[in-house]
């Protein structure tokens, strides 16, 4: 990555202060939307698009006209250059070596735009990677929320929907947890938050999943269990402090500040949509639950019948304005990042360091992962989460990394990734091994005392 | 709809005023397309396209470029977008809301456009609903005309080949009847006017169908009946005072003004192409007939082999030129829907009235119709064309609405459709009703005092 | 073709003055890339893509913007105009009639952009035309050796991969040959230099082919012969007096000036791409070759895996800066075309005469020719190589015209095409003849005294 430089790949990218920062910056462009054509006459933003979106790259678009900007569109990228057998690495060298000035880059691969951001020499913003993340439309979400309710610390947000495929809701989820919000979910059952989001939430954001009384929010959450998701950091809000008290739980589905609705992501299903029947929706049924009264209704659209139209004239429907405001936040997320406005706001306080895996196969499972998908271009990357037992993600796709055993590319040796010796190891020679013959076969040798393992 | 949002669905949302100001402001801008920058900056177009086209979308892009504005593209909608379920009346909510400042819209389904229009939030211009209407084609033809003609009133027309399928032909019949020029028509044996157009013709715009001497057209008619359509209106030029006086019907083929000839629309026609060799073909041998000697050829383009190309140098040739003028009239177009410029012309004339569907099924019986194709968001509607018998047209497509029976929401009676008692029903009572079943069904009886229908 | 108006069809359009006058305007423009948004402001550029391409059209549009035009974009031109039966003239009459003012034309058919350039009332630039040649490639890549060497002529230049159906190496070894470069070529075995670019080099160019000491190269030459393109011309620089001495040929291989690596063009290959495994790739390896040392090395882009990602960080790579040359050439070329600039250099001197085939089918044997996939406003054309014994090309595709038999259209008589006969007939009158059975049906006698021909 070339040093200096500024990407939007995750949510995690920006600061606390620089998110608000870019609400106030969005409020100021949304006060006159045609009145911003002087920021960025000459600059050039490519939608490189290997998945179809109209809604998402549109808004870009927009946002960069409006900026008085240029705008280069492969909306079917998939059919033209990456047919020719082009690595992602090098078409982004090429887009950003003059081009373009920022690409904007959608990607059916979890982890592309990272992997982008390290080779592109302009700015890359991750415009959707696979089921990953979507960080701008988490900024267009929580810029919503911040519009509506004044602030989002402490905010009580239900989730509903499939949560388990959806970019959109694991970006917004981080963030709403960075934010000191209440979180609820209620899923389409068989469709909740992955393992490694929840894992995440719990080991970097302090957030602990109770269970809520899922009646309170009547006839939404007829089918499922609904999941509450609270921060328990001491500088945070904390209203439950026995999270075995379900009645307590229960408080604060009393009033819910905001109901986040979100469409089945079939296309990522496989096939297997689960039980269509079972798919929460919402109308004015569903809405007439007393904890709802003053919940504002949000949906990244598009929708398919999750939202009926019957509350598209209720004033707590508040989508379409939603929508609207995705043009404003990314006049801000374009001119930050095309450095032609300046944020007073600190950088980035998360720790983000990435350490490549040096020997061995790829460490990471997750099938779509670009790490996995690409075959060229692209060296392995981990994150650490804890050193003993030694947990670990993929720097692309952010699922655990699942190995048994990790080494020590100084010594050589090899331990049970719960070994006490393993907090010896320094990230950066850390290897992760399948097994035992694995092990062996790179070289290495365990480095307990009791028998070998394997 | 928004009150006073300007849209362009259909030619009849123009009046002949209104359009023969477009063609002042259309021939100011062709003096010099580059001069014409500052008009629109900072203001921007959608292009929807769930079809593809390059003419009419490239000519909308140039037209808007030439103004100073921008564009967003969106060529392939269908395999966007749509395909991850989304309604169009959610799209243009979407568009419409501060993506763009006009929406340019093409569609496969009849009604399309002013389905968009009620929702949308910004004008919307119909680029081209199914077979149904495709006024700013017509608005191009219909400038030439005046450009070459230096009137439309009074012209005689001779329109050819697939008359049925091409939307183009459909919206210019329209206009060129109410301007009162003559309609002959000269079809491939099966591909005539459709009913419903005819009927238009005939109830709103007073024009007769007489049959004429297709032998004056030489070898263009060979196959064909001609089909002359005749305004009858007293303030209208009218050519012939006895209908049925065929030698009299020829006179006007003595000298044809202009023969526009229309591809056959094959993409419509489902693979029963007719018989392809009895297709009007247009070459030197058929423009050697005498009263075609002064006549300018035109086309809406593409065309196939229904213009030979040895006709590409005869001066009577003007489709290229009229191609050429799709972008100042676009231009004209553009500028009006977005309020930059003042047309100096009364406002439509035209019963515009629609009123909603309030109970029972869809009665459109068009299966290609948008109030059939979408699923959602869609509230069919209908237009009265007379209230004994009652004739309607849906709303949408423009379709006859065939239903034998009609009800009254108030009285609950229902009423074979040309029964006396209906002309009582207020219009924004009336239902439609398939039988007596469906509307005891529905809870109406018969209003007759004879047996009950059905 | 209109008088006056500049097109961009082959490499042979441009003289070497002029060549290297947009060199020199390329450097201005990439001093500063944002810099000249005054130069084109109210011109806008259209990209009829017939083939997915990203890169190319990119950088078009990337370049216009930066000149402060606008652009117009059908990337899929085969799935919208063409499929509804639209010839390839009819569509560049459309465009080039107010929409664009100028066309950039992508297509799959070898001549497609001389064909366009006869209709076009706007200068059309070949941006690919199937096999046949991608001029703005080779200025790009004749540039980017300018740059780095600091001239063209007596540089040692190394062509490898698939020459066969690279559009791109054909346009370069012509523009090369011209300029007086040695070539030298070790393609994979079975996709050597077509004959008719062999031929051409060797009528047209003066070069001649040698075998050269493919050893010297080392690795990268290993399966494959090494041919050797010498110019002969007394004015060039001729590196060898004796060509069979291949002691001497292998000289110039001590020190190759630049290697330029192309991908398989296995989208043309029909399904039969040879062997894999003996294409020439490129690595940390081969390039140990001594005479390699001090090569810059090149590439067109997109590329799979002929330049191992090894050698991305050898400072002798050039491909992405290469790549990102494309944008101010491809700025120097429109503003040119244009009228925007003014080059100081003396207008193209090469022979450029095509002439009509007056009668008889099309001589064209090339079925990726547009003269054969383009039914309807084609005249096939050819150009002259040598009056006796005759040869000619396709003035489309350049493909050489293989009929035994010519005609003259003033006498009626047919001649084989050696015999001395043939040097009186004028060019214009000149046609290509099968057989004598096919010169008897078109009405030609033998002019021989000898037995008749066929």
């Amino acid at each position: 990555m070339k040093p200096g430089l500024r990407h939007l790949v995750s949510i995690d990218d920006l600061s606390l202060a620089e998110i608000l920062a870019l609400f106030e910056a969005a409020r100021g462009f949304a006060g006159d939307l045609r009145g911003w054509a002087h920021l960025c006459p000459g600059l050039i933003s490519a939608s490189l698009f290997y998945e179809p979106s109209t809604r998402t790259r549109l808004s870009f678009e927009s946002a960069m006209l409006r900026l008085g900007g240029g705008v280069l569109t492969a909306a079917e990228m998939k059919s033209s250059s990456a047919s020719k057998g082009e690595s992602l690495a090098d078409t982004v060298r090429v887009v950003g070596g003059g081009y373009a000035d920022v690409i904007v880059l959608r990607h059916a691969s979890e982890g592309a735009a990272r992997l982008a951001s390290e080779y592109s020499p302009v700015p890359v913003i991750n415009a959707g990677d696979g089921s990953h993340e979507h960080p701008t439309q988490t900024l267009c979400d929580l810029y919503t929320l911040w519009l509506e309710r004044g602030r989002i610390e402490g905010l009580n947000v239900v989730l509903s929907g499939d949560l388990r495929y959806s970019r959109t809701i694991h970006s917004f989820v981080y963030a709403l947890a960075r934010f000191g919000a209440n979180i609820v979910c209620v899923p389409q059952p068989g469709f909740e938050l992955p393992p490694y989001v929840v894992q995440r939430l719990s080991e970097e954001f302090g957030v602990e999943p109770v269970r809520a009384d899922a009646t309170r929010l009547g006839d939404l959450a007829q089918a499922s269990d609904a999941v509450y998701l609270t921060p328990q950091k001491p500088h945070q809000l904390s209203l439950f402090t026995d999270a075995t008290n379900l009645a307590a739980a229960a408080l604060p589905l009393e009033r819910v500040d905001a109901l986040y609705m979100t469409r089945p992501q079939t296309e990522r299903h496989g096939g297997t949509e689960g039980n269509a029947e079972a798919y929460p929706k919402l109308g004015k049924r569903q809405m007439a639950s007393e904890s709802l009264r003053d919940a504002v209704v949000m949906h990244p659209l598009p929708r398919r019948d999750e939202i009926s139209s019957d509350m598209d004239e209720d004033p707590r429907s508040i989508y379409f304005k939603q929508a609207s405001r995705g043009v404003p936040i990314r006049m801000a997320i374009l001119a930050h990042m095309l450095g032609r406005i300046e944020l007073s706001a600190p950088p980035q306080a998360l720790d983000m360091r990435f350490y490549p895996v040096r020997l061995g196969p790829n460490p990471c499972v997750n099938p779509s992962c670009i790490s996995r998908t690409e075959s060229r271009h692209v060296t392995p990357l981990f994150k650490l989460a804890s050193r003993l037992p030694v947990r670990a993600h993929c720097g692309y796709c952010s699922h655990e990394i699942l190995a048994p055993l990790v080494g020590c590319t100084t010594t050589h040796h090899f331990h049970e990734r719960d070994a006490p010796a393993v907090r010896r190891i320094r990230p950066d020679h850390l290897v992760f091994l399948r097994d035992g013959a694995e092990a062996a076969h790179l070289g290495f040798r365990s480095g307990s005392r009791s028998a070998p393992v394997g």
